[in-house]
């Protein structure tokens, strides 16, 4: 794996203002001595210290992975990166290197064993910290984030759940509007 | 309360539509005679079947009526009514009667006390099943939904966190990509 060269630290306490905008998401997992990536549409933020929640089932093979080795990568790629995390979602790392398949960049990480990819536009080192069984959720705690100043295109895709997806359009600011419910630093 | 006049039915199987895309949300609940709303920003699709979930704190005013009733409802505010939703986020129902301070129409649900948003895109009745207290997590099971085709705005806003929102912009069709993962009748 290459090293992470050029990205840039994300503080944890920022890091709910990646998966809030409700992003289509990159999951790395690294089981022994394979990196797998899986594709997530279904995630909430947790609180403000990093804790966040992504939903998979065991009919997901990352799953296994991510319940044997409690960690992954959560990245945010950018919307030009659309249809390589759709191509993503559709095949299965049980009979495919997606990181070959898809040209890949795997970074090596800090905290965790699974890549960071170097095409997305930040990188978030997770523990998980509980997997509420009933309901598929996996709680993640985030440990180490990055930010990839090389990452031009700062828009970001939502998935809709029918094929089509939005792509970020204009930017509102309502700092002012809201300013005592924004955490100090963020 | 005006009635729903004019509101178009939206399947149960297709409501996690509503929710995958990452919107800000209004949620009202009623609580003896007293309509509430409250704005949450933070929520996931958990199944295909209607089911997601909410995540608010006993910090909230609203928390303690969905806690009491079980039920509520979710409803998607167009990008043009993003100020608003805003403003709802920063005053609490202990001392404010938003629906009066913020002229919104209340309109009858079939299935649950609390009221349908009129100025929304989409309208969800929802039963809470279950509350996860370790991560302050509001399971809801969709019981009915609704479509407001007068809503000429179809875009949605997405909360970044840090006061400012990003608009729906372009939207991408991949349908054909990933045909095979779309639930039948969606």
């Amino acid at each position: 794996m290459k090293t992470r060269s050029g990205l840039v630290d994300l503080p944890l306490a920022k890091v709910f203002t990646c998966i809030e905008q409700g992003p289509v998401l990159l999951v790395t997992t690294r089981d022994g001595r394979k990196n797998n990536v899986m594709t997530i549409t279904w995630s909430s933020v947790l609180d403000f210290t990093g804790h966040f929640c992504i939903v998979t089932g065991s009919w997901n093979y990352s799953c296994r992975a991510l319940l044997k080795n409690s960690e992954c990568v959560v990245a945010i790629p950018p919307a030009t990166m659309l249809e390589t995390a759709v191509d993503i979602g559709m095949c299965s790392g049980a009979d495919t290197d997606k990181f070959r398949r898809f040209g890949l960049t795997a970074l090596k990480a800090q905290e965790v064993k699974a890549p960071l990819l170097g095409e997305c536009l930040a990188n978030i080192e997770c523990r998980v910290s509980d997997y509420v069984t009933a309901h598929n959720i996996f709680v993640l705690a985030a440990v180490k984030a990055w930010i990839n100043p090389a990452c031009s295109d700062h828009r970001i895709a939502h998935a809709i759940g029918d094929g089509t997806f939005t792509i970020d359009g204009e930017r509102v600011n309502l700092r002012s509007r809201m300013a005592e419910k924004i955490p100090d630093g963020v």
